[in-house]
């Protein structure tokens, strides 16, 4: 059979069906946004790889090398936030055709550093290879995390609320609006640069570490209903999301909408928004205002909550109750 | 001006003199086989990446996909040992091509567990992406390593004996072999096996470490030749290897002789080696004889030594003294 007809999260399951039991120091293994192991007594460290694949995930006809060095790192920087880590070192590993620019190469590299040394993260090393066609940029990031004040996916339970940070939508309107040969504006520069150059939410998942503000957390680079329905499956609850609280880009509504497309549907299924989606007890509420006070941007909105009809995703529309889709799947 | 037309090294350097000066905690960065990172006060994390690209480092002609599972990690494994770290966690990032058979993906993970398993490393996680037509296997190993026990590329002095682990040429001899056709025979199980699934030297690096019975150290995946230069280039040194010492695989001597190609020359720059290559003053024979004792397999040779003029690098040979040649570069 081949990859394609498995899809991915089948072919994931597979491969985790091999792996043996992992040892004690592995706190968290395959599954979550990062892996945790415990290097030294109460010293706990986190790691992840994401890779940008041309063709695939990049089009060089939409993105300077500087934008795809810096997405490079904002993927995986995602990850580490969503575990509640802080980010400190970082290798590159480049697969490079043989034509390939020396300048371009240059520029992937400063746009990498640059969100790097934004985030005091140290580019520690990586790797250089030629490829065929395609380049293909593999990023892996390591942090430390507080031993006890880990964010994972699977501690959800029914009736906490969900929260996103930050708008969404603007990512994959930004790509839409890219495609379509729109010309920058104020309108939607923020579309175009929720696409190119997403942020990372690193000092807001390390404040929900700190303040353990929320009971489980993971990152939306495949959409908000995919992490919705994620993290409420790790949980073993289903999610009810309103979708009058959805905070959908501006500038992504207002293309939708010229577009004849409904904003809410497309918002909620668009991908590469890479912000922060936890689950919050009510009673929690004011350790999250401690979070709100200490980062302010981005801002934080209640979409919905965990209920307890495991595998049950539903988006409350002007009254009506409709099936929450979306999840993205390289095959 | 295209990466092919810079070359390898110079691209790395070019790299390097874009990044700023790394933090303190940042105890080795870019330049050896593995970065160090000070991750808690004494706790010290070594990490490294390394990929291969389907066409470039294998061909699924000559390799099975547990073969490639395995070598993508012992890669990996080798710069740790070449560190004098201990692998705690590795991660695995796969590009591939919708076509590609799952049962393929899963040989793969197969054969990279299996070496896992048997270093007590954990496969903690990583990243499933489509590609258009070559696999790429990316992956990214962690260890830990006492603070004061790295071994480093520019320890070494004039005057220390330069060791290498093994034997040289087996790999570089089983691909010539498997490319011209050759079945397999107990004469040249060595050279495949060297060749599709290499060791990684982890338990010579910890001893050496242990012990500090090295001043520097490195791995010879780009062959001997190569390694030397490495080591006392960072070093600051020049080196002269001994033709008579150098341990030829008997397999791959008996394969060249009968190509009409001299072993010595192509053992020297044959990459793929996975040996250890050290440099031990002379004053310190009796701690490597602890490491022999605790390691006995694979045995070390004494190959040549640093010498002080920097930049110098000679094999002597029947008396005569000639100019060491070799190394590898993508470009």
């Amino acid at each position: 059979m081949k990859v394609s007809d498995l899809g991915e999260r089948r072919l994931l399951e597979r491969i985790r069906a091999r792996l043996p039991k992992p040892p004690g120091h592995v706190v968290v293994g395959i599954g979550d946004d990062a892996a945790v192991v415990e290097v030294a007594r109460n010293t706990r460290v986190v790691v992840t790889t994401d890779a940008l694949v041309e063709g695939v995930h990049f089009d060089r006809a939409f993105s300077t090398p500087a934008d795809i060095g810096h997405k490079a790192l904002a993927v995986n920087l995602s990850d580490l936030a969503a575990m509640g880590a802080t980010p400190v070192w970082a290798l590159l590993s480049l697969a490079l055709p043989d034509g390939t620019a020396v300048e371009d190469v240059e520029a992937l590299v400063d746009g990498l550093v640059g969100l790097a040394n934004a985030n005091s993260v140290a580019l520690v090393g990586g790797n250089l290879t030629s490829s065929h066609n395609q380049i293909v940029v593999d990023v892996t990031a390591g942090g430390t995390v507080h031993p006890r004040r880990v964010l994972l996916r699977d501690g959800g339970r029914a009736g906490d609320l969900l929260f996103t940070s930050g708008t969404i939508g603007a990512a994959a309107a930004g790509l839409e609006m890219i495609k379509a040969g729109l010309p920058p504006s104020p309108a939607n520069e923020q579309c175009f640069s929720k696409y190119r150059r997403p942020d990372a939410r690193v000092r807001l998942g390390r404040a929900l570490s700190a303040t353990r503000a929320a009971r489980a957390a993971m990152d939306s680079s495949d959409g908000l209903a995919d992490a919705v329905r994620q993290l409420a499956e790790a949980s073993g609850c289903g999610a009810e999301i309103d979708a009058s609280q959805l905070p959908i880009d501006d500038g992504a509504r207002r293309w939708w909408v010229s577009q004849g497309v409904d904003p809410v549907d497309r918002s909620l299924v668009g991908g590469d928004d890479y912000e922060l989606v936890i689950a919050v007890p009510p009673k929690w509420r004011g350790r999250l205002r401690q979070v709100t006070r200490r980062v302010s941007d981005p801002s934080l909105r209640c979409v919905g909550v965990l209920t307890r009809t495991a595998n049950e995703y539903v988006v409350v529309r002007d009254g009506r109750r409709e099936r929450l889709t979306g999840g993205f799947e390289h095959w």
